[in-house]
């Protein structure tokens, strides 16, 4: 089955909002082992919209729409389909009446404009929207079928996997394609791959290598009726070939994975951040109920303020700076201490754009002090991408996972050293 | 003239990436009056392409596609632009010496493939990269231009920038279209509106809000020979009806007119954060230098940790938890205090998805303490649009923004409490 997505909207084309929903209906239409073809947006025009969907069933068995289906008569997504189909749009009982009920409800008036809210094309099956007003539409044309969903994020998502997912997949049949996402931090790709040549060579097997900084998703792909069989095999074989590399699978963050490690022995983490500036602990807070397992922590971004806070020691800081492996240290130390939390893990270096201290830029020094003691102080350089107007935010991203993978290890009480030589290798050999 | 935007690469189709440079690209174009009509995503297939590109040739003046322009067997764009122009594909001398010249001097043998980066297109024009290795393509064809430009989103804007807008703007003539943005933050979209009414009557203008949590972005559009004048008279018309609501233009961003007011006096500021966990000193560390005017933080998740870090009575805690006025107060105080600041900031709040202590969802007080004296205390709801599963992230945004623009308000010593009377009475409408 090959799937069209038709985003419809102004904004798109004018590059205020970007196309996260065409992503997100992708992976999970992958997921499910539909193949998007072709991805297009159109501006909010009814004879753009109806070419647009009958040149995507010209192609493929069914297309996807989102937006144009809100109130305003900017909204024409509705009024396109009935075209496409040669019907009317009617409006619906049982949608006039929601609405009508809901606006009295709320002691208002009805705007006018509301009730294109409750129009359908004439034969359209209504797709149950639970999360909010509008309601998709499934709308039979001559080449294949068209769904319409609203272009909130969250109502969309809501009917993609409440109703057109399960009517697609069932249309499809039994999948004919099995995927797996593997999660590894803090190592290198070449490092992975070469490890995973022989996955790689399996017969009925894709291996895809998805790169954010710091971290690199593995995706295996099987195909053939044998799919699922052959997927657990190579599955099996890579989490051999790389252990404790991999942190998670699928939807894991390493976040998650680290609050799952702390919570199952009881303990708490608090975060020392210089060049993050926040990051970590922002990432620590994303999930809900995380003061569980992390307490909190000191920005602690000028230099003084190192000093003030977490007592670093004044002369180091005069001597060296403050990037350097000491100051690291004594920052894990100092915020486990002051605020009572089992690990302490600091971070400090050079974001950039400029060199700072005579230190070059990607220079990060991270620390983990746990219950007792010093853990582990690594350093100094991350593999810096390049450069280019991104590359703060890049390394500031960059340390955020190298420390929480450091963390990770610590906890779990792995060989931290191993791998730093093994991105000291994997770096010279590229360099 | 009319302009499409083909995106080549599975991983946009698989949704691994977000079609980011669609909307950059879309946005930039806007800004120089040329109108984007279409953006669509194709698989790395080298007839899907040929074919992709002359319909969009078939509709719009240009093409402008990115991504598939790297060495490896599937990137085919330059294949496929040589096959729609009905010509070779030939090695170029200058390309080859720069390829062989850089691996010469890295001191590595020369992968075959590698030379595929220095083919293109016979009488086709090299578009200078000075960001990186590939260079983007200018093909003419029968139906108008056609531009490739690389998929790394650096590489890309520099071409765009330094080569293709130029040259569109010089093939577009004198621009029709002028545009202008406005920054609004922690005020209603239907507030703004409402005072706007005036300018969105003008002849020729066209208003439109975007909206992001708790920011509204105002673009003015002025169109026909007399734009330029009929822009300048709306934006003045706006800025006149909007005071102090407006906080910047175009590219601002709250961060950076924070730092631009407390470098212009010589100040600084700490912030003490709960429920954002480290996005407030994550965003004023987003800009190189901001350690100049940010000085550092105290993140005090966890309860107890607000009485430890920061001197917050142990007896307010235990009696009204952690998100009360008060506890926002005396943070404020605490942290600027401990870092010897200008301005402390402090936020505390609930987060959700569930409620805390008794207190709803989206309950957020902010309090900001000045040189010598506590300035402001404001809460306790933020406008929360409705629930769903990203609550909890809107709501932190959401925070940072008026924490921000709560700071910038003290700085200037704007009137607080007339903006949040009229939040206030703007819910109460709402609700």
């Amino acid at each position: 089955m090959r799937v069209e997505l038709l985003t419809v909207g102004d904004e798109l084309l004018l590059g205020d909002t970007i196309n996260g929903n065409a992503a997100w209906m992708g992976q999970r239409l992958a997921d499910h082992g539909i193949e998007v073809t072709r991805s297009v947006v159109v501006a909010d025009d009814l004879d753009v919209i109806v070419a647009a969907v009958g040149e995507a069933l010209g192609r493929a068995d069914a297309v996807i729409t989102t937006g144009g289906l809100g109130p305003t008569y900017d909204d024409v997504t509705r009024d396109a389909l009935a075209k496409a189909a040669g019907v009317k749009l009617i409006l619906d009982p049982g949608l006039e009446k929601r609405l009508r009920d809901r606006v009295a409800a709320a002691n208002r008036p009805l705007a006018p404009m509301a009730l294109r809210m409750a129009e359908v094309p004439e034969g359209a099956g209504l797709l149950g929207n639970s999360a909010g007003s509008a309601p998709g539409l499934r709308v039979e044309l001559p080449g294949g079928v068209a769904y319409a969903l609203p272009g909130v994020p969250f109502e969309m998502r809501t009917i993609m996997d409440e109703v057109v997912l399960p009517e697609l997949a069932e249309r499809e049949g039994v999948p004919q394609v099995a995927r797996k996402t593997l999660r590894t931090a803090a190592v290198w790709e070449s490092v992975i791959a070469t490890r995973l040549a022989e996955v790689e060579a399996m017969d009925g097997i894709k291996v895809a290598y998805l790169p954010d900084p710091a971290e690199v998703k593995i995706r295996l792909t099987a195909v053939g009726p044998d799919s699922v069989r052959l997927l657990a095999g190579a599955e099996e074989r890579t989490r051999e070939l790389l252990g404790s590399m991999i942190y998670g699978a699928e939807d894991d963050t390493l976040d998650r994975v680290v609050h799952r490690l702390l919570a199952e022995r009881g303990q708490t983490v608090a975060a020392a951040e210089s060049l993050t500036g926040g990051l970590i602990g922002a990432e620590l807070t994303a999930m809900p109920g995380s003061s569980a397992t992390y307490l909190g922590g000191e920005i602690t971004y000028a230099t003084e303020v190192k000093h003030q806070l977490l007592g670093v020691p004044a002369e180091l800081l005069r001597e060296h700076g403050a990037v350097h492996p000491d100051v690291a240290a004594a920052m894990a130390v100092g915020v486990r201490d002051r605020l009572g939390a089992s690990y302490g893990l600091a971070v400090t270096g050079v974001a950039g754009p400029e060199p700072q201290d005579g230190r070059p830029v990607g220079t990060v020094f991270l620390a983990v002090a746990g219950p007792g003691s010093l853990l582990s102080v690594t350093g100094p350089r991350l593999p810096v991408p390049g450069a280019g107007r991104e590359i703060r935010a890049v390394i500031r991203r960059m340390t955020v996972v190298h420390a929480l993978d450091l963390l990770r290890r610590e906890i779990l009480g792995l060989d931290v050293e191993r791998v730093t030589r093994e991105a000291q290798e994997d770096r010279e050999e590229k360099s």
